[in-house]
């Protein structure tokens, strides 16, 4: 992507059930190859676009920040509903701005809030069936928190690591970490600037154990020691992990947490 | 049903999406049909569910009340895990228990909540797209909630009766209904004992016409009191609609509002 192309910085919203994640992939369908369509169908133009963070399969985003090339006429405004009329009802483009002079949604973010939402009750979801985990056994959240504070910080996360991880390092920060309980729904909100593949839900999975006693806090620190992706829990499942936003703002980031 | 019959009291929450309403119909899949055939799938006995509101084609319940006659063993805790074996994932059986002897939820109701939901944005609805209606133009909430007013207490609402109303009377209490912002959602509760057939539909109607300036606040006035479906505005699409909750107790419902 050049610097003198004009770039369409665009948040989008969308529920990932249906896809294998935000990056094009041959022989499925990808959440930016809808938007490169919609694109190409409405303008009649290939365009490339790149995203702040490559979700997972399955996982949803409530805003992600993508960066689309615009060599057409067509105005922030007038793509927005353009993108809207030709993407599927499980994609939507929130809002669209010009962006400044060099402005990568990706090398740009100071710091990202994933959201992992658990329906935690007796019986199972309905409107949020899609965007959850479910769990029967209550859910010992003082525990669980106890367990966060152990993990926030900047640690070698090689024991929440997903086997297909290419990540360079081993070493993430995570700069806030709380589980809290809304209704029947126990939510579990995690900031940091980066993390590795699947770290998140390995992170979560893990919590769970601690939250329903067979791990006490104490146990986490000995799995973050070993470093050894077999000690930790199982990886949740995609459907409850939602990006929560993108910050590209120190200051609104440090508030957020 | 005999006052002898051993009673459950089950709080239903559904999607109403792919449902003909509550009510069996011959053709069509019902949310009582799909009840009852868990129940006779889990016991193998025929029961008849009563509802505490016949809700309409599409409509949703986050607390619909059903009573179930019980002839066999299972205690209510029993039921609820066996009811949710079977049931869809878009029908959720949130808490059973016995009823009181002689307990009819239609008849014992003192109040019902209804919310309709309107996502009022430039962008659809993501998450939400099967339970809110969207509208791209701006809503006076203002105009809306003196419209409110207008129609709030005992009238004749035949303006606002739906066609296949079989009700006696055109008669009805609203007793509180009020218009909320909350995010790019406009939500619009109403409560009262019963209403007619499509009423609360045909008010959010006449209220969004209301919103968008095509109507006064007093044109409502003009139109309750002509007494004629043609002088309202359009039925609001089924999906926004939800039975929120059903009231058996005068201080409970009072103080909801």
């Amino acid at each position: 992507m050049s610097d003198s192309q004009k770039l369409v910085r665009i948040v989008l919203r969308y529920e990932g059930t249906e896809y294998c994640g935000w990056q094009v992939q041959p022989g499925a369908v990808s959440v930016q190859e809808v938007l490169e369509k919609a694109f190409e169908s409405m303008t009649g133009i290939k365009a490339r676009c790149l995203a702040a963070s490559r979700t997972d399969a399955g996982v949803h985003a409530w805003h992600q920040e993508v960066c689309l090339p615009n060599q057409t006429r067509h105005e922030p405004d007038a793509l927005l509903r353009g993108l809207n009329f030709h993407l599927p009802d499980d994609v939507v483009v929130i809002s669209a701005r010009w962006a400044e002079d060099g402005f990568n949604p990706r090398r740009d973010a100071v710091g990202k809030h994933y959201r992992y939402t658990i329906h935690n009750a007796q019986y199972p979801p309905v409107f949020s069936r899609n965007t959850c985990w479910h769990l029967r056994y209550h859910l010992d959240l003082s525990a669980m928190n106890r367990a966060c504070r152990i993990l926030t910080g900047e640690h070698d996360f090689s024991s929440f690591r997903g086997a297909k991880c290419e990540a360079a390092s081993p070493i993430r920060t995570i700069d806030h970490m709380s589980c809290t309980r809304s209704g029947d729904k126990v939510l579990f909100d995690v900031f940091g600037k980066s993390f590795l593949k699947q770290m998140v839900r390995n992170i979560l999975g893990t919590l769970v154990d601690v939250g329903r006693r067979r791990w006490s806090p104490e146990d986490v620190s000995a799995i973050l020691e070993g470093k050894d992706r077999r000690l930790a829990g199982q990886t949740a499942p995609a459907k409850g992990l939602c990006l929560m936003k993108i910050f590209y703002d120190v200051e609104s980031y440090n508030a957020s947490m």
